[in-house]
């Protein structure tokens, strides 16, 4: 039986077929591919701004991640990659506005590139589905 | 009661004792380490040809999900490290003959350095076993 | 109902809060956010010393796996992450005092620095409480 399901947001694009998938759950566990602040149309939103390119990328682990039944407070593990690793209260200002409670565990490193050039931040996600007691609207 | 089992997959050279395992299964759920093309003898699979690098570390984690009893297709999140992130379509060529139906997520990004000079790429993998519906040949 | 825990451990200072959390535990699993050698008052146990550093942040992953009921055995997962990647035999030496049995799954990459200059290693890992059959010391 598969228990394994895509999850799509419509405000998320998605990569080709053939590439990867924004977001996977099986069973109550959801995996979000690294997210960043690139369009589909190759334009960056909030480029040379980490603030606004880590907004972008949370923006869209969220949807991805209502689209699951889940929140933002479910997020056991962020996985953060920045191309300048001194922009990092930046990118901490900007994950304070999408959490609340027990904030995730969170690896931050800083790594010499990203899919695409201007990229400032790639960030991604473990989260588990009701865990953290709330419900996501609907 | 033990419930972590180490996977051997007989096509995979094991590092040494007291290093690292390569694939670590508890429940339905794998955790494939790091892997590469690199080989006990100091040679590597494909010097300067990342597809070739790339097919051979997607080769290893195949044969050590098959030796969990899972295929590819039940691998839910993958970790991309490339030394030049600007091969990445060539490691997404290689990447394609390995999976079908809904790909996984993944996680890309360009790091300085992997554990051995001429390495191109390293690629990890978490698993569940039978989450595609699929059935591992045996 | 709320399943996820935030781990704390006495030992190790945790981040201001609206940053990140060291440990979150659901269910038996437990996400361990990056532990390096920096203290809170930005002194770095074990400056240019990468054996050092990265037995603080093994030390540190144990205590709070401990305070999780758990052991450095039942870690299925490690990620290190190091400044020079060339140093990878110190670290694995600091690894093999940590471990027995079966050694994690890890995935090893150069990056290009970490949180805080001077910092040579950061480590995070998941562990699964009670995988490996034995006992938290209480």
């Amino acid at each position: 039986m598969k228990t394994k399901r895509r999850i799509l947001a419509g405000a998320v694009p998605e990569a080709p077929p053939g590439t990867y998938s924004n977001a996977i759950a099986v069973g109550r566990t959801i995996y979000v591919a690294g997210q960043h602040a690139g369009e589909p149309d190759g334009t960056i939103v909030g480029e040379h701004d980490v603030h606004a390119q880590a907004t972008r990328a949370l923006e869209k682990i969220q949807a991805l991640l209502a689209a699951a039944g889940a929140t933002m407070d479910d997020v056991v593990k962020l996985g953060v990659f920045l191309t300048d690793v001194t922009t990092r209260a930046q990118v901490g200002e900007a994950r304070r506005a999408f959490f609340s409670g027990d904030f995730p565990c969170s690896t931050l490193v800083g790594i010499s590139a990203l899919a695409q050039p201007g990229l400032l931040v790639e960030i991604d996600a473990i989260a588990v589905r009701g865990a953290s007691g709330t419900k996501a609207k609907t």
